[in-house]
């Protein structure tokens, strides 16, 4: 017999569906897990379900929160006459953390792709112009990926808000800090060209 | 603010204590558990608690296992002269996937380590001299990680287990298929030389 008793098994199974976790490290994960007491198992365990039980999407926003409505939402200190959109929630809070931004945020919850049959009813759109209709808001700034599927949904989103008579802004397109010229790839070289400013 | 609501840095907390995870591998678990339905959530939280339920030490070689008795120590078709002797569950399975072996195991459950504490009381070695009372076993092999605690087990093991007439080998040490020998450290060598066999 080489097999695993079925319980652990079904760890290293379960494991494994975790991204960027293969059999290896799955197998290596379950291991560890049997090793430990049961207490750091069952914490481990019971992080898991509180997170999904305890964490929803903000009403407004559809950012993670505990409450209906999200900290961010419920600051009376954010600035609401700007929205920026984010794809996913991970990327709210990357932006929140350069302390750059001080206004709302609206989560997409993915990209308009054919390909994956994600199409713009299946993103969080509807909720977006919603909130535009209050008059509020001046400017909606998109943070999207700048791959394919990125700029789909920034034309979409365009040609949506723009006729509301808000304006439409991206994040800079251009050469990461600290990465050699002679690395960049020519697209991203032509867009830092066509986005430069005075010095 | 740039926190993540508690549960959820609660969440990415108990996956960071994971072996090679990170806090950055951990934020990107969590978020991905999140982003799932409950149900998958649910059977990754449930294969925890089950594994750590259901899975136990098998009363005779502490290999993990469900029942009281594993299912190698229960196998009648097992050699039971020969007991091979590891560190870890883990690496029996390594052993028992090269179809090489047939006899039985036992799991010390670690190695002697002065400078982690762990003397060898608190491995499972009163319950492998035990075994060997019965007068049935005629071979120990160990396969013990050839390094400082791997071998000062080994030393351990011989005096204790020689005197009662028991042979005791250990598996070989040389040199990795597939390794050129340009790359093989000078130790290796010498011990691949030493444990020469004849063509």
């Amino acid at each position: 017999m080489a097999q695993y008793p079925e319980p652990l098994e079904a760890l290293i199974r379960e494991l494994g569906r975790l991204p960027g976790i293969g059999r290896k490290t799955a197998e290596r994960l379950a291991f560890y897990i049997l090793k430990q007491d049961e207490e750091s198992a069952e914490q481990l365990a019971g992080a898991i379900a509180a997170a999904k039980t305890r964490i929803r999407e903000c009403r407004i926003c559809y950012n993670y929160s505990e409450d209906e409505v999200c900290p961010l939402c419920a600051d009376p200190g954010r600035d609401r006459a700007t929205i920026c959109v984010v794809s996913q929630p991970q990327e709210l809070w990357k932006i929140e953390r350069t302390n750059e931004y001080h206004g709302l945020y609206h989560v997409l919850g993915g990209l308009i792709s054919p390909v994956e049959g994600v199409a713009p009813e299946d993103l969080h759109i509807a909720a977006l112009e919603e909130r535009l209709k209050s008059g509020e808001v001046k400017e909606v700034i998109l943070a999207l990926d700048p791959k394919v599927e990125g700029e789909a949904t920034a034309m979409f989103l365009v040609r949506r808000i723009r006729p509301l008579g808000i304006r439409v802004t991206r994040i800079a397109l251009g050469i990461p800090l600290g990465r050699d010229l002679e690395l960049a790839d020519e697209l991203t070289l032509s867009q830092a060209l066509r986005g430069r400013s005075e010095l």
